[in-house]
Order: C-alpha cells, then sequence, then structure tokens
C-alpha cells in the first residue's frame, strides 16, 4: 500500500468547537483514515469555535479529498479551506538573483556599473581570459533543457520542465555554492539546441545538459564538447553513472568482489545505461553485458545506432546471446535503467552468490527491493524510501565545484570516475553495510570529497594551471600590486 | 580639469615611521598630487612603524602611479601595495543565485524536486499559463547583449560585455525586486540572435535588449515582439526616449511652453533618436527636425534606410533643410544623442528664449553644459557630474516591474509614455526648477511610480486580465480552496 508522503502534503483550516477534545479529534481522524498529521498550529480562537490549521502528509490528491470528507463528517467540525504544501512551495518559483554588490550611493553606481564598468569591460576585451576572474563566469553554470524527457513524464515541453531545472538551480547552490541559471528551450531541434548552447556560453564556466531525450542528447553533448571551451556535462547520463560506479565500488567491497572479476548485466541501452557501461570499464569492469527490451544487444540489433554499436564492440566478451532473465543467471550485479517490474525475485535468485542489484527505475524498480533482498546480498534503487538511493544530487554540485574551481575547459572520462570513488570514500569501513553502501543526500561530505578530487584532476591540465597563473600576474596591477618585492611578507 | 573620480578608486597600504605626524604627511601629500582621501585605516602597529591603508580617488590610473611615487619620496614612507576598487568590486562577479526555499530535509527535497515537483510540472503541461505563477517567469526578465555596443566602447564582444549585463541585472534587483539574468550571446547575426532568444524565452517573462548595435537592433527587437508573447524592450531606444520625455515635461513646465507648439531639433537618428522622436510624437510634438551629420534628414538621405525614412515622413512638417547649426535658430529644445562637442555656446544662443538643451552624448556632451547654460534655461547631460542626469536607471526597473506584474504580454507605445509621465510627476511643483527637473536615480518614489502606471496600462489589455482571472480559478484547489463559501470571511 502507498505511504502518505511529504510530496502530498496538505494544509486544511479546520472550524472545530472550542473544546479540549475537537482537536485530538480531528488528529485521530486523521490519522483513521490514513493521513499523517505532522503539526497543528491554532489560527483563531473565538468564545465557541476555534480555527486550526492542520497539516498532513497524504497519499494522493484524492487521499486528501477523503480526508476532509472525514472531517466535514464530525459533529460541528467544517473545512474551511485545502492547501497544497507542493504548490505553495513553488508560487513564485524556487530561485531569485541577488547583488553581490551594494548599489546604495553614487559611489557605488560609478564603480559597479558606469562609468567606472566600463575599464573592467575593457580589461576583458583586452584579455578574454579574465572574464573568469571580473565576472560571474568563473561560477556560473547553464542548465540548460528542452523538457523533452523530464523525470519519469517524457515530453512535457520547456515551461513545465521549469520546476525541475529551478530544483536543481537551488541543489546546485545549496550543496555546492554553484550559481547556476535555468534555460529552457523552446525547440527540441538538435542542431537548434547546439546553436543556442553555444550563442549563450560566453557568461557561463560550465553547461549542465538536463532531461534531453536519447539519441539526441549524445549527439548535442559530443558537439558542445568539440565545440566549445567549458565544461558539458549530461546529468541523465554521466550524473546517474558517477553514482552508480560509487555504490558498486562499495557495494563489491561488502561482498568482496573485485570489479574486474565480476559479470555486470545492464538493463536499459539510453542515455544512462551507456554512460554507466562506459565508467564501469573506465574503472576496470571487463565482462559487461548490454540488454534491451529483446534481450542482449547483438551486432544486428545494434546495426545503425552509433551508440548500441559502440556497446556492442566494448562489452560482452563472452558472445552471450539472450533474454535478461537468461542472462541474469549466475551474473554478480544487475544494473537496470530501464522499466519496472521486468524481473521477479525468482530471477534475482538465479544470480551468482553474494549478487548486486541496482533497480533505478522511477518510481517502479526493475524488481520488488524487497522480493530482490531475498537472495541478493546488496539492493539499491532510485527511491528514498528504500535504502541505498542511487540519487544524481550525490553527484552533480560537487562535480561543478570541482570543475569551476580548476578553471576546467572540459570534462575527461576520469574527471566523472574519480567524483565516484570519491563519493564511495566518504562511507567509512566502520559505517559499510548492505543497507548503506552510499552516503545519504545531506551529507556535505560528499560534495566537498567530489569538489576536491574532480578539481586536482582538473588542475592537472597542465596549460590551464599555467593560464592561470599568467592570469594572475597580469592583473595584479589591478587587484592589488606588491609593490616592494621584500615587503611580501609585510603586506596581508 | 578633469576631477578625483569614485570610478577610480584605489587603496594604498603603505608603511610609515610609527609617529603622530606620519600619517597626515601622507594625507596631506596625497592632496597636494591631486587625490581625495575618502579613509585612512591602521592595518598594522608595529614598535616603530605602521602599515596603513588610504582610500582615495583618483583621476586615472596615471595619476594613480604619480601618488604613489609622491609617498614614496617620503622619508621612511613605502608603498607596500595598491589596489584599484571598481576591480575588486568586480571580483568573481556581482550577481548570484539565491534559492528561495528551504533544501535542508528531506521533506524540503520531496516538496522542491523530486518527487512532489511531478505535480507541479504536470500541472504547468495541463496549462502552460500556469508557468507565470509556479515557475521564476512571473519575476524574471533575460538581460540580453551582442556586445556590439556597449556603453561608449563600442564592439567588445560577449564576455567583455557582461560586467554591464551582470550591473543591469544588480539594478534590476535592486530598484525594482525584478530578478534578471545576464545573457551575452556569442554571435551577432540578427537571425541567430532572434532565434536564439526565442529559443531561451520560456522561461522569462520578458526580455530587455542591450547594446546591440544600429541597425540590427531595430530588426531584432521588431521580429522578437512579433514572434514572441512576452515583452521586448531594447533599453537603448526605449529607455532613453522614456528619460527624455520626462525630463522634457518638467522642462517645458519650468520655460512654460507646451509640447504641441515647440520645435525640436533632433541630433543624431540612430536606436535612441529614432526612439526619443517616436515617444516624443506620441505625447503630442508637431514640430520636430531629425538630424545626422549631414544636416537635416531628407528623402534622398534617408533613401534605403527603414527607419531613416519613417522619421522623414513622419517629421519635419515645415520641410526645412540645412545643417544643424542652422536648424537650432530659433529652435525650443534641443535633444543630442550623438557626438561629443559639435555645438558650442553660440549657437545654443540662437535658440528661441527659454531654451531646453539636453546633451546627452557621453562621456563629452554635443555642447559644454556651463556654456549652454549662459543662455539656454534648462539644460541636462548623460553625466552624473551635472544637475540634471538623463539615465536609464529611472526607467527600466520599474517599467519591468509594472509589466511583470501585469502579466504583460507586449509592449506598447503607451506604456512607455505613461512611463514618462510617471518619472516626471514625481518631481513636485515645489521642487521643480531649472536645475531639478528629473528626479535623481536613488529615489525610491521613481520605480514605484513607473510600474504603478505600467501596470494599470498593461492590465488594461482586457484579455490578459481575464486569463489570469481563470488561471486563479485554475489553480485555487492546490493554492488554497475555500471549501465553504460562507465561511471565506473566516478564513484568512
Amino acid at each position: 500500500m502507498a505511504m502518505p508522503s511529504p510530496s502530498y502534503t496538505i494544509t486544511l483550516r479546520v472550524e472545530a468547537p472550542a473544546t479540549q477534545r475537537a482537536t485530538s479529534e480531528i488528529v485521530h481522524e486523521i490519522a483513521t483514515a490514513g493521513g499523517s498529521v505532522m503539526g497543528v498550529d491554532i489560527a483563531q480562537s473565538h468564545a465557541d469555535t476555534i480555527v486550526v490549521d492542520v497539516t498532513c502528509d497524504t497519499v494522493d490528491a484524492e487521499h486528501g479529498e477523503r480526508i476532509v470528507a472525514a472531517l466535514d463528517a464530525l459533529d460541528g467540525v467544517r473545512v474551511l479551506k485545502m492547501s497544497d504544501s507542493t504548490f505553495l512551495m513553488h508560487l513564485g518559483g524556487k530561485i531569485s538573483v541577488t547583488p553581490k554588490v551594494p548599489l546604495k550611493t553614487r559611489r557605488d553606481l560609478s564603480r559597479a556599473y558606469t562609468p567606472g564598468v566600463a575599464r573592467v569591460c575593457l580589461a576583458i576585451a583586452d584579455r578574454p581570459e579574465d572574464a573568469r576572474r571580473l565576472t560571474i563566469k568563473r561560477n556560473t553554470v547553464a542548465v540548460v533543457t528542452d523538457g523533452t524527457a523530464v523525470l519519469g513524464l517524457g515530453d512535457i515541453g520547456p515551461q513545465a520542465a521549469m520546476p525541475v531545472m529551478e530544483g536543481k538551480a537551488a541543489l546546485f547552490k545549496q550543496f555546492a555554492d554553484v550559481d547556476a541559471w535555468p534555460l529552457a528551450l523552446d525547440t527540441t531541434d538538435t542542431e537548434e539546441i547546439i546553436r543556442t548552447v553555444k550563442a549563450i556560453a560566453p557568461g557561463f564556466g560550465g553547461v549542465n545538459l538536463e532531461d534531453i531525450s536519447a539519441p539526441r542528447c549524445f549527439e548535442i553533448e559530443k558537439r558542445l564538447r568539440e565545440e566549445l571551451d567549458i565544461p558539458v556535462f549530461h546529468d541523465d547520463q554521466h550524473g546517474t553513472a558517477i553514482v552508480v560506479l560509487a555504490a558498486l565500488i562499495n557495494a563489491l567491497k561488502v561482498v568482496n568482489k573485485k570489479i574486474g572479476d565480476v559479470r555486470i548485466a545492464v538493463s536499459g541501452v539510453g542515455a544512462a545505461g551507456s554512460a554507466i557501461i562506459r565508467l564501469l570499464l573506465a574503472q576496470g569492469a571487463r565482462d559487461i553485458i548490454g540488454f534491451d527490451r529483446h534481450g542482449a544487444l547483438t551486432p544486428e540489433s545494434a546495426a545503425g545506432d552509433e551508440n548500441r554499436t559502440w556497446i556492442v564492440e566494448s562489452t560482452n566478451p563472452s558472445g552471450f546471446t539472450g533474454t535478461l532473465k537468461e542472462g541474469l543467471v549466475g551474473a554478480d550485479v544487475f544494473v537496470g535503467v530501464s522499466a519496472g517490474n521486468i524481473l521477479v525475485g525468482a530471477d534475482v535468485a538465479t544470480m551468482a552468490d553474494g549478487a548486486i542489484v541496482f533497480a533505478l527505475a522511477n518510481p517502479t524498480p526493475e524488481v520488488d527491493p524487497i522480493a530482490a533482498g531475498e537472495t541478493a546480498a546488496v539492493v539499491a534503487t532510485g527511491r528514498s524510501d528504500y535504502p541505498n538511493q542511487i540519487n544524481n544530487v550525490l553527484a552533480f554540485p560537487g562535480l561543478f565545484r570541482g570543475l569551476l574551481d580548476a578553471g576546467a575547459t572540459q570534462i575527461t572520462d576520469e574527471m566523472l570516475r574519480v567524483a565516484a570513488v570519491a563519493i564511495s570514500s566518504v562511507v567509512s569501513e566502520d559505517e559499510l553495510n548492505p543497507a548503506f553502501i552510499i552516503p545519504g543526500v545531506f551529507d556535505h561530505r560528499v560534495a566537498e570529497a567530489v569538489a576536491d578530487a574532480v578539481r586536482a584532476e582538473g588542475l592537472k591540465e597542465v596549460a590551464v594551471a599555467e593560464q592561470r597563473a599568467e592570469d594572475a600576474e597580469h592583473l595584479a596591477p589591478h587587484l592589488g600590486r606588491v609593490l616592494h618585492a621584500d615587503a611580501a611578507a609585510v603586506a596581508r
């Protein structure tokens, strides 16, 4: 049975008799109707009546209606108003723009804006590299979508995608102090998206592509990586891949196996599946088989699809053919990024001892995690109501923090890999167990660890590091020039 | 002689003997060298020496060097470090993104992001009009440039334009609580710019075009107005026109003339000039003559240029031909948006009694304002160091506040006109005089007055108003539905 959830929280304004019993009766009635009361506030008190605001989690909209009806049926009780917390939270959007400089006086204005700003503009015109120091570029990421593959909702269009993109921008700030701005594009044409992102790129230090459907997302990411000098990252592919690898590293520790020795069945060879396969290979996996709904990919089933052809050429060294269920027999790891309920517990039971099952389809996993857990040693899902949630929030904030700090001009597979290792390393030996292979999304150590790892990897791009040193020297006269070298120790 | 300015503020870290005299000697020496000391802070104190941070305004970079040399020449004094306040203020950029919702707990995440956000996305997919309520769209403006006409600097490119666009975004927030995001485009192609702005439009409630060179700016604005359902405003044209009209309304009160009776010479028929002419006509001006560097526009000199042809057809009813200086004879009003020092005081002396001179070329006005003031009754410039500064900051924040509040889908000439009237009305009869025809940029009444006027005008778009009423009804179940109509008075 579905449980009440904070994503369906309602607040009811209820008028009731001014008696001791009334409030407890209301709370009791909501609980009986299956709601979960989170709080009761007295809004008004009169001689004979009180008005209380009751906040409670419900299962869905219909459940809310049933609770209202149940309360209305109580003697002397009337529900005056019902509001939905999730919608209230979205009123007016979830992010805003904040000036970082004071603009209260003429002095402020003449430095932050005209006429003083002209000198800063000229400095950048003279040396475009200085844009990273003197503008928001060095801390700013564009979150770009065309609204074609939003959550599990599919092609709902750019305006309807905005709440997700705004949420993403808010998470970027909250978890890694990255300034991200959502751009929901009114086009689904591959070339038009590429052109648009290239056109808006000068003010950004990175691009996070989001919820763009396959196969266009592959071409868009590939071309933008080639044609832009800032990192471009498709979160649905690589964010998921990073967290899957992080979880797998720890799950393999739990079952005491090595990644080079295990057989891994990956169900789903779209955006996420192919990125996962690529990253598992980078970490040393050798025996991966990719499955679509018809079974293991073969040269024939992959023909004409660049992405699938790459998978066929890079995986399945034993040449397995057959269905997913057949392929699961004796496999060590199952990674599902496909569709809900395509497997049952009995399928998982055919896997090798110490089986690892990542059933990541949302909201319904490939296999019921309870059933899978009867024989598998480790189970993870994409859901927050089971242990071991594979959540991209663990990856993208810290990843971009590191990229921006390093002034990185591109993203390498090695950066993705070290990000995964960093996430896995946050779980200590003491903490590690089958129900805790991946840190929680609110563990602040995660973004820091990822940022540190990616920053270090990014700075290995020697050219960038050298460029930055040169930049620093060039700007020194403006930003604070040490005029007497021997006095450097005295000057702060 | 140029005066020290806050846009050239430097901070010097100076080591000096630990004596009473040392600091006053330093301040005295800077004053003697022409700098204007704003503050002195002791940074370090030792037995024999002190280290002080002296902040002072200078004329330019070379002046700063001279001050350093003068201090270094003092006995026992060494300048350890010099920093430039304007550059320091720009380090890392001038705006940031702030989440408006808490994201600290799983409950927060499940409402602002997954899974709760999915319901909000679906609500917008179902009714795209709800985007203005449930996303940032209703308070968000794109500040778009291609970097081709930045301040007086010309085509310095998109990255170098960013400090101006960030400043603009900061001003939008500071003056009218509008969330504006800068987009500096890596293209100067008219069609490409149009395509890009259309592509990014879904997440924005308005577009502020900025510093795009003529004649492309005309076509870009015109096409975007036709093809988008949100207001599109080219500030260099219409922002300037609004503030010029506001100033002229009050200047005419000072000289006791009516706009329908005066002859107005407009020097400069580019982006700003043509918008000024259009708005003056809307306010009732009848005798306007447009001049380029060759003299009054004629059908021949305008041939092939759509914008100039429109001016020729709409102005100069008396068919004047000749130079600007010739046209100035007997004219009541001069509006210059052209080039510095093209007139002298003697030219202004040939104008009618009670002449009004707006010499807005930046940084050097068309005529020296002191010389013009010898015969003109009212003089205004674009500069902050003379009275009556014509500054776009008076217009754009309040204008967009009103447009967004009204949910306006377009900008009409009447909206621009009422914005100008609103600015002029902030100057009361008591305050009005030749040196105060326009309010100061930090007068908070301005943005409010402009927003009120534009909002009222915007809401006259009946269809929009009706749509909004319908929206409100539709969303009511989510946002707070009154369940007992008779109880509406009880419910807050």
